[in-house]
């Protein structure tokens, strides 16, 4: 009877209700007297979650590998009752601008990564270093990333001097390029609304609702840990299954899971995760599951079917990732600081590598952290595969880097030259038609190639933004501009 | 043992099919004769159904909010009986053309939405007052989208007048619009065909077979039940998940589902529904799924954990739509009538904005019914959110509305620079390649852009089919405009 | 509690490795003295498979139809032992030129068909004659084929001829239409690798690792069969589930599996799949499954609930294929071998039909051989869909290949113009950017035209890919040979 039953609770919503909850503090009781009939979803979704049926006593006296939280110590108020509305929604007040009174409480809706570091600290502390957690900075602090961001949200419009384009407005940054790196949230003047409860006052918030990565919180700190441990289940399953990274890595620009969908590893996924378990701490190769998900190459704490630790857990994504092979220009060894504002090459621009790809050393890691990531990556790999697998497919994988960016080179040489002539402006490098295939060629095509090769994603390196699209594209680019005639007066001088 | 073999029975078809059947009637039984053996797929599946296990009078016993059956009366011949071949394949046979002789009994092989209306009367009333309907009406009786249809599924030739087109064969129609819209099924002469049972007469019908869901039936009455409550198992659980909805809104021109699928919502969807029950009546926000898709915020009778209904059961879909934002020029309040055949604007083209955008009022939802749609809307949001989160939402989201229709008139208002300029025919207004950029900017652009904001879709409102292209293609536009040289010349006159 | 075990047992890979297993050779057991902790993972797969759990001999005692082994003689020592490590990795030594010593004994990486078909020899018979095993060679060894690749995968530069394309390089031919096609694996010289158990040589294997349907083995054997039936757990379920095609089959070329996925079929597997009993052989029509996946018609043994055959396993896939829709310029007739190097049409292209569509009768099947195909695929329709139905469909279907045809005949007159008139040079017929719009005509919008007739795709059949796209491309291809004046100059000749 024990296996079945452990079954049905892994697998029934409704058994989870049904569980021994932690005891419920005070505050939140309150909390539910009304909102168990106000916002029935969360509150069920909460159900669900650990965070109701274990205290974090209880969590802390787990064996290390098996924990989940990462604090050695917690208040005495907090370490016996379950994890409520009132232990997350009325933490750190006094770091709060965005706290209000609330039916006789203090609480804040923006719960931050600064919160969870209550109990989870080690996990906050290398967010911090996460790349991730800069998203909106790296964007709204690089000139030359907010000058791509105007000129794809702008409103365009056909004016006196031709088609011209408005500066974005701020909902629409919202609700565009910072859906995912994160808005910045401020709070102004609060407004009466009426409830079902009666008339409240609740703070009016700016760049609200958002769950970015990076996402500037109204305590200052940055990211949403939300934006994967999706509220209020807060599920580790969810966590750990792809469709999460899919809310960020789906388009053309980012397509991680799509590759990994058509990928050996997603094709396991997709007709065996029925039978995984999303649930064990730490998580068992072999075990608990068969095929890695996103989270079991870049993030998750692996163990043999043992539970001996074969990698550790690390919310410091880069730990793993030995090159940025997307978003910019050129792939290249990633940065060394997750704060990418500081980099600037020598034309000046605030770009990790030259127009023409050599990459800016001072700014990006030594080759020894580079191979020491590359070494921990196929680390991941060897739990399942031989050593010359896996050194031929990053063989394949480092080739695949360099013919992307001579693809994009060749792009940038025409672009340049386009340029020279005065055939386009380089002022504003991102809005015009032949700008527009320029940045085809490297944040689609050759982003979508190098997915493909890292994760064996097939035709998404092919024809589904691959090389058929690298190919067609900077011959597009060629044809344009054989067609202004400029080729030919170049021709002419000496 | 009791909430275990609940879930067996939940998960397990094999176990299904052990279950207590209703009562069989005879002609039912007769069809199984054969049926059982030549067509054991769909055998198997109505074995699974609700329609086999419970009898309409059963059914009806139900407490109301519980109820699948809306009728409050059935014939004694049908209420003590399963829903079975004969019931639904032998009802009204007097309404029905395609009804012909079938080893002793009238049969007709299209079950429409009115035989449905049996069991189902007011889900068939509020259905005819969906827009979906209306799908084959809407489209073959409107001049100007039957020209776009003829402009994409006409074949090309190379004639002596040049490049030109045939219209669309009837075959091509229904295998492309008339898929989903629906297409026409009429009765043509019998036909022998030789069976595995013997040679036997049956009747031709044209346009079959079509499950779109604004099928004209043989009967007269439009529509396609099963186009979502998918033969012959019926299942709610299969009306209820998002793929369903993806048979007709998935491709660029509606990519609902796909922007579903990256939103929050469908990230706990893909994440969590395994665990969620598909098959209550009332189905309880946060007990039975804790994230909606797209039948919970669209369609479904909502309650709350006790079974309390916190929200109508509806087909009429556009009760909770107060903007139309997809298959037309611009965004516009939903039309009153779901017949949109007698829309006209000032230009007297049948479309409900002019085409430069202004909303055609006489014909669309005024301020106070869209005001209460929208609130009907946002009282399924408010189980889960919070009044500020819901507010913010739907302020980027009617600003979105704003900025694409923006982008859409920057393109019609250089496509009617060209047509000024006799640069391209106007008389038909999609078949020309500028016409054809023009056509991607609203039907396909700003619809992303507007689908992406409406459900949390992020990079659909960026560089998958959003704002990205949205700019792209105007600036194409643009520069095709420039490149005829005549900017110049309209610069030269006065 | 029967069928509750018996359910655990099909849904939780914790209790598969508690199954009794078969015995395990001592060879195998040698292995896994090292392996169980050197590749956790594979290992885990492994004893979820049945491999580890029936020995050949007790598989072989099964009734025929029930059996997934079709040899009726094993070797007395593989008989009674599970299918381990050393039974596959041992096997046919002689015939290995990639065997090598490891730790006393030989061995070799790549099993491959001619291994499998120890036990399984009916299906590598058949899978020879099924023309994914000729993948590689009727891809590099078709000189317009190669040169297509060439077109695709080499990267380009901007030299002093202008822009240039160099010859793809050995890594990225593997990374690029390889992949799925497949690589040819040759034996280099051993190298030496420091591992976790000390320094071990180990061969080089160029082109390794790949899984491509049309593989290379070193020992001459052509395809993989883990490409569908992936390791380690070789579960059938995974080879029934149409994800496992879509590794392959996704992409903008070959859309079969975003093409099923909207279809009222793919609708069912993902709505209903859950309930599914994809482990039973033979597979049973309405009572494991109720709606096809990609395995069911076009692999799969079908069954009645009873278990009566209805339909034979094949893996010569194209027994069920009258037709080869997509890959060609135009849809025809199924090629007569699975070898299609030897085909040439009138003008000494390798191509099976005129570069106006004429099918080359003499290499393809005859109209008999097609109707038989035909009538063998409706065979499976028709364990759901009625005569009627099913005449329906396949009439849309043919006269989608003939309109789609008749797109590219268009879209290829335009071509042949541009040619003639030397806009363009035929010498290499892809590498110009309106020989590119010429290709996507067919590869892209006409194949996806067709996978969306075939399978009730509905969107893939308009605007995702479809006869919108058709249409635009023809057009702008005109457009294209319109400015360039040479429409002019023509009418200008007598």
């Amino acid at each position: 009877m024990i296996p079945l039953l452990l079954f049905s609770v892994m697998v029934s919503a409704t058994v989870f209700s049904l569980c021994q909850a932690a005891q419920l503090s005070e505050a939140t009781q309150t909390c539910l007297a009304c909102h168990v009939s106000v916002m029935p979803g969360i509150h069920g979704d909460w159900l669900s979650s650990r965070h109701f049926r274990v205290a974090p006593k209880e969590a802390m006296s787990l064996p290390l590998a098996q924990r989940r939280i990462s604090t050695s110590q917690v208040d005495e108020s907090l370490g016996q009752v379950a994890v409520g509305c009132g232990e997350c929604h009325m933490l750190r007040e006094e770091a709060h601008p965005d706290s209000f009174e609330h039916n006789g409480f203090r609480i804040h809706k923006v719960v931050s990564p600064a919160d969870c570091a209550n109990c989870h600290p080690v996990e906050a502390e290398q967010y911090k270093e996460n790349i991730m957690s800069h998203a909106y900075r790296n964007l709204t602090g690089n000139e030359l990333f907010s000058l791509l961001a105007g000129s794809i949200n702008g409103v365009h419009f056909t004016g006196p001097q031709g088609l011209d384009q408005a500066p974005p407005d701020h909902f629409t940054q919202s609700d565009s390029c910072l859906s995912c790196h994160g808005t910045k949230i401020e709070v102004k003047e609060p407004r009466k609304r009426s409830t079902s409860m009666g008339d409240m006052d609740f703070p009016i918030l700016s760049g609200w609702p958002n769950q970015g990565v990076g996402r500037i919180n109204p305590d200052g700190s940055m990211g949403s840990c939300t934006a994967c441990h999706t509220r209020h289940a807060f599920s580790i399953e969810t966590a750990r299954k792809p469709q999460t990274c899919s809310q960020c890595h789906q388009g053309p620009d980012v397509p991680a899971f799509p590759v990994y969908k058509v990928s050996k590893h997603g094709n396991l996924y997709e007709t065996q995760a029925g039978k995984w378990n999303f649930q064990e701490v730490p998580w068992r190769v072999g075990k608990d599951f068969t095929a890695p998900t996103c989270a079991a190459c870049h993030v998750s704490l692996l163990a043999d079917p043992e539970g001996e630790v074969l990698m550790e857990r690390t919310h410091r994504m880069n730990d793993r990732l030995p090159w940025r092979l997307f978003g910019l220009v050129y792939a290249h060894p990633h940065p060394q600081s997750p704060d990418t504002t500081k980099i600037s090459n020598k034309a000046g621009l605030p770009l990790p590598t030259e127009l023409t790809g050599e990459p800016v050393d001072l700014f990006l890691i030594e080759p020894r952290e580079l191979h020491a990531r590359l070494k921990k990556m196929k680390g991941v790999c060897l739990n399942c595969h031989s050593g010359s697998w896996v050194e031929g497919h990053f063989q394949k994988l480092e080739n695949t880097l360099n013919t992307t960016n001579r693809s994009t080179l060749a792009a940038t040489r025409i672009l340049l030259r386009a340029w020279e002539q005065t055939l386009a402006s380089k002022q504003n490098p991102f809005d015009e038609p032949i700008e527009k295939l320029w940045i085809q060629q490297w944040l689609f095509f050759a982003n979508s190639t190098r997915f493909a090769s890292a994760m064996g994603g097939a035709d998404y390196g092919v024809f589904a933004n691959g090389r058929w699209n690298l190919s067609k594209n900077v011959s597009e680019m060629w044809e344009w501009l054989r067609q202004t005639g400029v080729l030919k007066q170049e021709k002419k001088q000496p």
